[in-house]
């Protein structure tokens, strides 16, 4: 597949560089962390292909690749739940990202109904619902 | 690969029961993201296959697997920026896991001598360094 990003040859350039080049794996996908820009929850983790990163850059509404539907997915299209970008990051070998967001319609994130995926806590191997 | 964890049956019982079934990927992994328990930073993100998350679990610092190295992963044991746990969630699905976590050593996490892996915003398509 096509991207519009390109492939960095050093590590140095990769870490420390000023060029976007993120590291798409076999499947063509990075994995993205979104955290609501307010308070810093983590609200959920998804990943994006190449043109799900360029439409988020571009439009400032979050898309991801749904690997359940294998295809792209505009977040809050049918839920409401769409997600104003705020800031995007990428780590130290590019092939992960980290968006600041702030959800609209109701303010979740999950498809549970639940404000944010991670709301269950392992405590003594058990699974116990948190907020 | 054994794992010590079951596999659920329904998409109720992974979603909403008390049974920690995490889904590994073919590759035996599961996506972990790793926040600071004080700040609510996003530290890192990494993978875990179910020895690294039994490990994890039993002894209270954090273990991942090294997909570059293909081996466990005993964060800081070298470095000294051993993670220790202070609360463990899953999300919905059950295939990612969130770390709560307070690094030892310098309190650094990332390999680059950053504190955080993600130093670098995105902005108009280049990458730019903030705290």
């Amino acid at each position: 597949m096509s991207t519009p990003f390109p492939t960095l040859a050093t590590k140095h350039d990769l870490e420390h560089g000023d060029v976007l080049a993120p590291r798409f794996d076999a499947a063509g996908l990075v994995c993205a962390v979104t955290t609501h820009a307010d308070t810093g929850e983590v609200l959920m983790v998804a990943w994006m292909n190449a043109e799900a990163l360029r439409l988020t850059l571009e439009t400032g509404e979050v898309h991801y690749f749904s690997r359940s539907r294998n295809a792209l997915w505009h977040k809050g299209a049918t839920s409401g739940q769409i997600q104003m970008l705020v800031e995007a990051r990428i780590d130290c070998d590019q092939d992960c990202l980290l968006l600041k967001v702030r959800p609209q319609g109701d303010g979740g994130a999950c498809h549970t109904g639940a404000r944010a995926c991670f709301y269950r806590v392992i405590e003594n191997g058990r699974l116990v619902e948190r907020p």
